[in-house]
């Protein structure tokens, strides 16, 4: 019934096309040389709110009645998507709850209140993240909106690889993180169509490789205790992205802690562009030896998924 | 004698061609709406070397002849010039000797030693630094290439001005940050002659003012004790760089070092674009008050100069 096509991210790009960015493709020689392939990076870090997110949760308000919109939006976040359910409610004139846990940073929550939601604390475990979810909704009464198990959402997501492979040509092989799996469902949904001979990757942390361990057992995996700076992808695979994963997805390239720092900091110095650790980790599943094993002198596309940095950051830098 | 024109500038753009990136102009709306006005910010710190810096050093070497080259090259710096000469030299296939103080950070050795330059180290003090420069240039019979207060070195940056001119019409004003005054320069020169009615400002740290006092006085003050984060700013202004600076910079804006780290934040977390506190010094100056109340709802251009970042930055980051 959640028959997802091409069309359906067609649609979603012309929903979102007058308010999200058509995003740049970012090349470096000193990368390519690095990665020994010809490398076509797509800036999602330079998307409104600073990541992918905004594209599905922009879609999805879009398609809400002015009665939906009326009662208000709710999510659970404490991440991008947070920010992105937030900037997407204020266009529509739609109330906004975000449910974030108590620990969530200063920053996140100051640019989530900046565009006019509301935040609601919870406790960092999942059974009470849930729980505040149902309390939340059922005294708003407001619609939920998930971060990425919802045909929108995807669609939305997958709006990357539709404008990714209209600005570059003949990709041998395209790459993007996995979390929760919205934007590999429909990158690998919207790349298999339009070009059929395209390999499609997901780059995942090894301290949180549910997707990794799903598509070797061919049964989608929990995500049991995730460790890893790469905070935009400790969540599990929703259903309805695994079944796009499994069918359309030819591997998923796991990368350590390691490896992810080095192709962060890499993107820093040589491209000077502030991508967030879990944005830098399809480069860092470029970087590896596996994918090196598998292609060499080749056209690869990649998503630099998100830009907004720990709060950490800021606050060394003002000490020095 | 040192009469330089547009056409000369022309000329360095034409001799920097095929090796300097064409930067872009990059746009931020957050970032309009907290100056009140329109902003075209020149990615300068997406140049070769991550600094302008390169087109002036490519610029100088490349009118060097053969038997000059063959003889290397040397310069006292321990910023963005020194990478620039590193690479236009190994482009040359010339030695290149850079004398450094003792101080200088381990990540700006390491990337000078990556372009095949050597190191030599001296004191932090003015007259050691001179007294190295003398010693080493009789050792190695080096030619020395001047970090600013050289003709080849102002046009080269100049052709900064010559781009942004091309990508962006009708520009009321451009700024420019200033320490030696090479860039201020050359892009006064040029968009003066390239556009009379536009106004040209300098942007200058309050804690090295040297520039300001100078247009203030009518004569070139020398910079004392300068102290200020922004390092690449540090310097005082060379003596033909003030000769044309006088005739054609309308104005400097200098900046306290709050509003260098804000501005500096700023394009870290609204544009993901890395660049350095000198970097942002332009973009500081526009925040002002003193700029917002000569202008407003006007277009502005202003140099990104670099994005160099001290190596605190990414140990922090790498412990967190």
């Amino acid at each position: 019934m959640n028959e997802l096509t091409l069309k359906d991210i067609q649609q979603a790009a012309e929903r979102i096309r007058t308010h999200a960015h058509y995003t740049p493709v970012l090349r470096c020689e000193s990368i390519n040389q690095l990665a020994g392939n010809d490398l076509f990076c797509k800036g999602e870090h330079l998307q409104k709110v600073g990541a992918f997110k905004f594209r599905g949760a922009f879609n999805a308000v879009s398609q809400l009645s002015r009665e939906q919109l009326d009662q208000g939006l709710i999510t659970v976040s404490s991440g991008n998507h947070a920010q992105a359910l937030a900037l997407a409610g204020q266009l529509f004139r739609s109330k906004v709850y975000i449910i974030m846990p108590e620990t969530a940073s200063h920053i996140k929550k100051e640019a989530v209140k900046s565009y006019g939601a509301t935040i609601y604390s919870c406790g960092n475990v999942q059974h009470q993240r849930e729980k505040a979810l149902i309390d939340f909704q059922i005294k708003t009464g407001a619609y939920y909106i998930h971060s990425f198990d919802h045909p929108h959402i995807i669609e939305g997501q997958g709006t990357v690889a539709l404008e990714l492979l209209n600005q570059v040509a003949d990709l041998d092989v395209l790459v993007a993180p996995v979390g929760g799996g919205g934007l590999l469902a429909g990158i690998a949904l919207c790349a298999k169509s339009m070009s059929p001979g395209i390999q499609v990757y997901g780059a995942e942390p090894l301290g949180a490789d549910d997707a990794a361990r799903s598509l070797a057992s061919g049964e989608r995996q929990p995500q049991l205790d995730p460790q890893t700076i790469a905070d935009g992808l400790q969540t599990g695979l929703g259903e309805l992205n695994w079944s796009i994963i499994k069918q359309s997805v030819d591997r998923i390239v796991t990368v350590r802690e390691d490896e992810i720092l080095h192709a962060t900091r890499f993107v820093w110095e040589r491209m000077k562009q502030l991508v967030e650790p879990s944005g830098a980790v399809a480069l860092a599943a470029v970087f590896s030896d596996e994918f090196r094993a598998l292609h060499q002198g080749q056209r690869v596309g990649l998503v630099f998924s998100g830009g907004n940095v720990n709060s950490d950051f800021f606050q060394n830098q003002n000490q020095s």
